[in-house]
């Protein structure tokens, strides 16, 4: 990082501190290390912390805030998917001049929450804390000075952080009202993705018709977001990077090319289609990606880069893929820049949530091109908050097409006797293993015995046989 | 420079060699290296060396090619002003299918060419060379195929380098018919500027209503192009930098905020403006500045560098600015780019000649602007083809406010006898001067052998004194 940066990480630092302050101020005792001392529930899924052991609220709090509880994913530490908590928070939280209380129906999952849990995304403040920069919802009380909501407008939400739970408390100027017919999947899965590409591909990209664009993990949450908005525009050739197996898929949802970028050497493939180059290459791996994609470029060209996906090699925080993707990060002389009259631009939403005006002019054109029926988000699949490490799994490993939701709706009784079922199966699954492993090994040690005894035989055959050579000799 | 340059680098000098051999096709015996080896003319007059002693071209060639003839500024070797020659080319130039010949009536001097006259500008061929990247003029023949233009057109040409003489053969392509209403002075004062400064603003910058922008130069041709430009966009700020002897007139222009940055640290005013920064930073400078550009973008900010003036110290090459210049050069990692969602690009127009489509767009935009009134390009004066020196250390003092126009125009018999006048005041002058110091030089030498003989008088009358002492002490 350049000397030049100083300035701007003092600036976050601050922010985090008072974000930090904040959650403090509305922590609940079933946040309280406490808890957190309890033996860890199984990997994937999270439990339900209940908070019966924490003392009763004072005295002159008012009824209803003392019943009020909620459920919470919190982040309890940096690591794999057990680090992300189901817990209950109690009280109700304050309200103050300008914001809004949300009841969350549905939350969006990114690539920057897996970042987060490995500690490799300083947006977040330090754990105990609720990950989600996005989820949809309805209000359910309003603070003083609110005019632009009400109680019971359905909403899209977008926050810094803390999004992962039954209720918000939010400034209104990061809520924004559904359109008809927007379903609150669709709702969580708009923001971060849609405003991402938006202003990737017109602010800093300027696309315009007859261009051509390479999008990587096409079937990402970005990458079909940004597929659809390419289509808003005549005429531009999508070349999108994703395993063989999503190429259909994206090849419906717009992408001129698919790549598969596990078999192909994606350079190659398009300086085939394309032998001048690309106009804008949007990158969100980083590393040795990065130069690919800057060398791609046309004159005139952008190479947008969004992220460091390359450095998430598993579940926990591999430092060496950290340090390599680190280690051939992209950077760039101007007077380069200036012989090839090429652009490089970084952007990340999350840096971005102090600009709530530019926010929500980008916010404005995206419902518009919703309503206009230009963009729909395609959702993947929705979990519910228990099965969060599912989810992030499923991200992690690139299963994915499309937007993974987290759904606050409680798991009905059969869910849970399924889930039930799959953890039993799971675990007689790994039993089964176990059992296969101990089994084999069992037999192993078996046929070794045989084969030790086989050979003490023969040493006893060859033992006497030369006892009555010997007798014969003497004989 | 970063190794993937390499590529571009190759094909640059692929395209140099090419243009380089079609140099040579077309050159005279005037441009031979027998007429340089010629004592140079005074620094900044370009005197026409005649060719009177070049061998009769060839019996077979057509009588209008062998009286055929045209005067050309050629650049003869890397260094002053006085490198640049005013020549005469005998000989028709070929004129190949889809080429048009034009007529030159005036020529645009740009700031590449000051730094190719020093060989710091790797666009321009090797010399002996004609420079010059812009003209307008009259079609005077057409090759075969060429159907949009016909003789008697009037044209704006812009090409990579070969412009500042009386005749031009180029593509169509690099032919622009110039709108009803303009003067050819502004038709030389046109392309280049104008398109620089277009797609700087509007494709790499993005700019929209209420944004701020930072003009460095503003009363260079780039920096009045750009102000222009930018007030056809509504409530754009700019900030412009000039010294203070040209506020009134850029501020005329457009230029909303004019800052001296002889006498004031222009980052500190503009922020004193502009607290958070601004959304595009315009740097024709390089080394330091582009880091204080940098550090003044605001999030989605846009610093476009497009030269490096700081280079020109003076007439001749200084290694020193130059290799302060390249030290200070600004580099950027991708990831600091996407902390501050910020853009660096790298722009020349002199390395986009081979996109003739990109570049015909850019022109009609900029044309349809002309004709509307919206913009109107400000000449600051205008220099005979024998006053290139002239014209030159006007652009290099940064005397100028907007652009510096040469004319192929014969200079008067008033004209040439002013210039003679110019010329023996110059020389009275500098004899003024000369005889001045050796005045000087004299009255010193009179005043010290004063001074001298005064001390040897002193001396005398003491020794006289000693000796009438000793006399008075004998008696």
């Amino acid at each position: 990082m350049s000397g030049e940066d100083a300035p701007a990480q003092q600036q976050n630092a601050e922010e985090q501190k008072q974000q930090q302050q904040a959650q403090e101020e509305t922590k609940t005792p079933a946040e309280s290390p406490k808890t957190e001392s309890k033996p860890d529930p199984p990997p994937t899924s999270a439990s339900t912390e209940a908070a019966a052991d924490t003392p009763a609220p004072a005295a002159e709090k008012a009824p209803e805030e003392d019943t009020f509880s909620y459920r919470a994913l919190v982040l309890t530490g940096y690591g794999g998917y057990d680090k992300v908590k189901l817990q209950v928070k109690k009280g109700k939280p304050a309200l103050k001049s300008g914001e809004v209380m949300v009841r969350v129906k549905m939350c969006g999952l990114n690539f920057a929450d897996l970042m987060a849990r490995q500690g490799l995304y300083d947006r977040l403040p330090s754990p105990p804390v609720t990950p989600g920069m996005e989820c949809s919802g309805i209000i359910e009380a309003v603070g003083e000075d609110v005019t632009d909501r009400k109680v019971g407008d359905k909403v899209l939400v977008l926050n810094r952080s803390g999004m992962w739970q039954e209720v918000v408390v939010v400034a209104t100027t990061h809520t924004f009202l559904m359109p008809e017919g927007m379903s609150f999947e669709e709702a969580a899965a708009l923001p971060v993705n849609y405003i991402t590409a938006y202003l990737m591909l017109f602010d800093f990209g300027h696309l315009r018709p007859n261009q051509s664009v390479l999008i990587h993990m096409a079937a990402g949450g970005v990458g079909i977001a940004a597929t659809q908005l390419c289509k808003t525009v005549n005429d531009v050739t999508v070349f999108g990077t994703a395993s063989a197996s999503k190429h259909e898929v994206i090849s419906q949802g717009g992408v001129t090319h698919p790549i598969d970028y596990r078999t192909r050497d994606y350079v190659e493939e398009i300086r085939k289609i394309s032998p001048k180059g690309l106009d804008i290459v949007l990158d969100p791996l980083g590393g040795s990606d990065t130069h690919k994609g800057f060398n791609l470029l046309k004159p005139m060209g952008k190479l947008i880069s969004y992220g460091a996906a390359n450095m998430l090699a598993g579940q926990k925080k591999s430092l060496f893929a950290v340090a390599k993707t680190w280690y051939q990060q992209f950077s760039v002389h101007t007077l380069s820049l200036i012989q090839g009259n090429r652009s490089v631009c970084g952007f990340h939403l999350g840096y971005l949530d102090s600009e709530t005006e530019l926010i929500a002019q980008a916010m404005a054109v995206v419902v518009d091109l919703y309503r206009q029926g230009k963009i729909k988000p395609r959702i993947d699949s929705t979990y519910h908050l228990e099965q969060v490490g599912d989810a992030m799994r499923r991200m992690q490993e690139r299963s994915n097409i499309g937007k993974i939701i987290l759904t606050t709706e409680p798991m009905k009784e059969e869910e849970k006797k399924e889930e039930a079922k799959k953890d039993e199966e799971k675990k007689k699954d790994d039993k089964k293993k176990d059992d296969k492993k101990k089994d084999d090994k069992k037999k192993d040690d078996t046929k070794k015995e045989e084969k030790k005894k086989e050979e003490a035989k023969k040493d006893d055959k060859k033992a006497e046989e030369k006892k009555e050579e010997a007798k014969k000799e003497e004989n």
